[in-house]
């Protein structure tokens, strides 16, 4: 009787999970394929062969994390006003202060520092990424303007670029200023005049 | 006679920028030593015995950096009004629009970004050059409340992290949203308010 290949047997999602937490700490390009390797337990040839090579695999991480956090955010918004739903968006910035090493920031908003060395794929998911953050504040902004919780010459489009963009700030200055209350003052400023 | 060593001649400041552009485009984790052998033309027993290694390389390029960008700020406020001197410093974020593929963004906030995998040293530089850059806007806000260009009951300190905030994350935006108008206005909603 033949030897027969044992069937990798490996959960995707464990995978994608712990190769997010490599491509965090190291940065995409100071993740090697052996640390991911090292991370994961499998070998080479499986990696390659069930995800592809490492910037498939990056483009997975991404991916996944966006859905991850989208899922989240949805969660922490449910029965909220527009007002009060972009206010725990910006919320979610102050769990930052008490992040532990390695896991600290927003692991979109690391990749976006890193495009100048990016390919046009991860520019291409970081354009959609926006675009899609921008539809989201417009659509709360909309909302809350038919509620009357903001004011109803305010431009939505505008304003949402300006709450990603503070949103963006607030997720690297989270990670200097180890003050929650010089945080929450920030946020308070940039919510309070909408 | 004996071979006499060639002493090694070569312009410290030259190294340095050269080096910049290999750490900015690569990030600190993805720029090996032989990258910067190739960028120099250094050998590496050179690089070693007149900079030391990567890591102390690199805080080199961090603090040459901010030098330049300091006279460069410097240059661009003088003869401003506090108000006017603000706006300038946003205002260079609109090179960022235009600027190529390699040299995008700002070096310092690219370096946060790396953040989770830095040791103590890079650390304490990135919140030495955020007590720097709260003190400067704290100054020249308490500057514009003394000539009645900022209304008086603003809170300086409050403030200065608040536009801190903003410069960091338009740094982020300017790299994804490729429009000078949509990024203008931001500014214009973030300065408007002071």
């Amino acid at each position: 009787m033949g030897v027969m290949a044992k069937p990798e047997s490996f959960d995707r999602t464990d995978v994608i999970e712990k190769v997010t937490k490599v491509f965090w700490t190291k940065g995409y390009n100071g993740t090697s394929m052996q640390d991911i390797v090292d991370a994961t337990g499998l070998n080479r040839s499986s990696i390659y062969n069930s995800f592809g090579d490492k910037h498939s695999l990056y483009l997975d991480t991404l991916k996944h994390y966006k859905k991850q956090t989208q899922s989240a955010s949805l969660a922490s918004v449910i029965n909220k006003t527009p007002k009060l739903a972009i206010r725990s968006l910006f919320d979610s910035v102050l769990t930052d202060v008490d992040a532990k090493q390695g896991e600290i920031g927003c692991y979109i908003t690391n990749c976006t520092a890193e495009l100048s060395n990016m390919d046009k794929t991860t520019a291409d998911f970081l354009a959609d990424n926006l675009d899609d953050m921008i539809d989201m504040f417009t659509n709360l902004i909309e909302a809350g303007k038919q509620t009357g919780e903001f004011k109803s010459d305010l431009d939505s489009k505008a304003t949402a670029l300006y709450l990603f963009t503070n949103l963006q700030g607030l997720k690297l200055t989270g990670m200097l200023v180890k003050s929650k209350e010089q945080i929450s003052a920030v946020i308070d400023k940039v919510l309070g005049d909408l």
